[in-house]
């Protein structure tokens, strides 16, 4: 009975504007805190900051708790995604991590506090899962390009091991390098290196620049009409709501109507006549 | 009265083409003294400079004053975002400035009076208006990259400030750097450095790119899209004013008109049967 | 008579399909001449190459003049840009240049010869004449972009001018800079050196890469907005014209012959009653 | 008799998905090999690869071999691209290639067998072939950026080949570096080298990189409004289907109903009367 208080309770909590507030506050400051912490700081500060961190660490771990036992089936907690990326933030930032090699991984940890903006602010959450979406869409145009880059990795590291092992070493390194080809960072440093060997190798490039292009074009396409096609079809949704303009539909019912009417005069007209 | 009689003459000189000519020709000609004054010039010209400078500062005062004593309202005056930008900039112009510290300012200051440029076509006010008005939108895509950006300054700052801080020396300079990777301006000379290092660093570059592009993707398409609806919208509007042709409601009405003559026949039926 | 006689002959050439085959034949090979005078020849292949340039002239010379004379109206020929613009460059072509000062433009004029392949393939027409007609619409927001580069030019040259006046030296280098920045070529070579003098500076350079991409990015809205609605305009109409699908406006009529037979029913009912 | 029953057997294989599954995973296995030996290996595994090698080409050739028997007319076999596609990278890589000269060649026949992937896969292979529809379209903007890269290769080599004849030897070589202008590569460098001895120079980078642009924008509106285009024939298609509305033709068609039971009424009041 008294559970059950205490849940009604962090239910109004859990609601309260003011709470909410408070929470991105807390998130906010915990970022600024984690950007604080790339400066130098005095060992004074660095007490501070760690008292603060401690705080913070806190302050998460009841909220967490509180939005825990404010949820009426705990099942359904875990089976929202933000509540268990939330949790896990919370949780691994608890792991102890003194002065030792721990050290830096739990600075990193601390970083990714940071996304819980991207969890508390609805509008971030809904552009996130819109972005999440729209990817297995694009899954077949990412495979052909992933082909693409592996053929050319291949082809590139058999032909120009020798001339530069750093950029051409193995697949891996190859796969790098003609992303920096398709960003068109120094790629004529490298094509001109190769051009002194192979004289025609300049055709591998440009085949490849034009091939990852048209693949990249396709993929930025396919998303703009899909953005496209889903708004166009909210837009008619909502101009046929709005605008409470009849359909084709309803124009043929009523002319269904007009139809029974007439045939009613012309059965009153068989019968009178 | 008489000064009510001087407002209607400053009105008419306000709305007067030839006026409106001649303020656009001194903001042209002080935009070319403005670029002139970036060329050696000989002691002479700089003094011929110096008196245009004034010439186009007292021509400005002029011309706002008198577009203030058209003004019905005193208040509507500065209610006009254009009005307050132009006075501002005529007004800060007025500042003395000899060839003191403050000669650099003084020059820049006059810099910006290329941007009554703005103020004074319609077209590009309107252009400029529309812009910021897009602004809005697209403010939770940008807070996303910001965060992005953000997390991966305050990650690139923990691990890679002791391989180069003048790239990652604090959270402010690895978003710089962040920025210049993203423009993919000689990204590959800060990737291998930090490689060297940490070999498995290509993956905080690749993840970068790859989540800010998205990020800018979508950032353009939310423009994209913005533009084309409102596009729409207003095609529809025009077609449908222009093409003169009835809507569905119309031809709902037309039926509704028929129904009521069917029923008046089946009226006048029931009365002769 | 005669005159007449030999100008229905030149009408039936010109639009020989063969004749306008062989035309675009010597203007592929006059192209392709032009490319082989790129690569070092022997002095046999330059007097060869000379020969076939003198018979190329005296070639379009010909064309020109069976065009001309063909021409029913003399002042129409000169009508057609593309007739001038023809004319043009066979004309200039004539100019004797022998191994003067002059042999250099001779050779250039020899390269524009090449855009008679524009001239004479009537898509391309079409589709530069297409480009040419988007331009005006353009034209505010180019307008917006120059007075960007402008103030950003004027500002630069005011404050770097010291730093390096090889880049920002005057108004015209330093918009070439700017240019250069907005191409996002070695921008950050340049924002470091004027970084270790202002270290602010780094906000002019960021501000400036916003404002104009934000207008360049407008400016290809524009572009696409600007062939979509042209494209949606022509669908809309193909789309009528192919369906036969009645109008709304067909049926509106449809409708007024409806009500007209049902008045027609109520006064014979009037007039039987 | 045994012959058709042999290829009965294959047609039942080929339509097997557990076939098609064990043909995917040897062609992933291929392409990880192809990977794998981009690496150094040790004798040993270098002796295992060659193995696994002969053992995919073998059964690359069986799986080609049960297709083809199992086509009921042997001449639409080949009539399928794919299928030739399939046959010519298989016995290609039949060719014996020990460690003479050819063994490089032999290599990169292996890589793409990678390629069989798009070949095996209906979604990448429709992909592919819309990729190569939208081509055809888009031939004439290609000319026209041809053409450009024609005048401009041929202005360069003219007037630059003395200032670097490794930039501007001949107009091949002057088309590849401006291509490396046109993707901004170090085109800063290039141009400034040129300035110095023609201190206009900068007009011919500009207006080609301006063309080009142009020409490049309007290729990839040309792809998006071709893309659209089809998307919205077949959403309104779909549209039309699904929501079983009636069309404007189904109302007018219900009108000349209604019109026809008026003159029915009509008709008898005449009789009637």
């Amino acid at each position: 009975m008294q559970a059950s208080s205490i849940q009604a309770k962090f239910i109004k909590i859990r609601s309260n504007k003011i709470f909410e507030l408070i929470v991105i506050t807390v998130i906010i400051f915990s970022a600024l805190l984690v950007g604080a912490k790339t400066y130098d700081m005095s060992p004074t500060l660095i007490t501070v900051a760690k008292v603060l961190d401690w705080a913070i660490t806190v302050f998460f771990l009841t909220e967490i708790t509180i939005r825990f036992i404010a949820e009426p089936r705990k099942r359904d907690f875990f089976k929202n995604f933000w509540n268990v990326f939330d949790t896990l933030i919370v949780f691994i930032s608890l792991i102890p991590a003194d002065d030792t090699d721990m050290a830096i991984i739990a600075r990193l940890v601390r970083v990714f506090r940071v996304l819980r903006m991207i969890s508390i602010i609805p509008e971030l959450r809904l552009l996130l899962t819109s972005l999440v979406k729209a990817m297995p869409q694009l899954g077949y145009v990412m495979l052909l390009m992933f082909i693409i880059f592996y053929i050319y990795a291949a082809i590139g590291s058999t032909l120009f091991e020798t001339i530069n092992p750093v950029l051409w070493g193995d697949i891996t390194v190859s796969m790098l390098t003609l992303f920096r080809v398709m960003t068109f960072e120094d790629w004529t440093d490298v094509m001109y290196e190769t051009m002194e060997v192979y004289p025609l190798s300049w055709i591998f490039y440009l085949t490849f620049i034009f091939l990852s292009a048209f693949a990249f074009l396709n993929m930025v396409i396919g998303i703009v009409v899909n953005v496209m096609e889903q708004e166009n079809a909210n837009a008619r949704k909502e101009l046929e709501i709005e605008s409470g303009e009849p359909t084709l539909t309803d124009l043929a019912n009523q002319m269904s109507q007009i139809q029974a009417q007439i045939n009613q005069l012309l059965d009153a007209k068989n019968k009178s006549s």
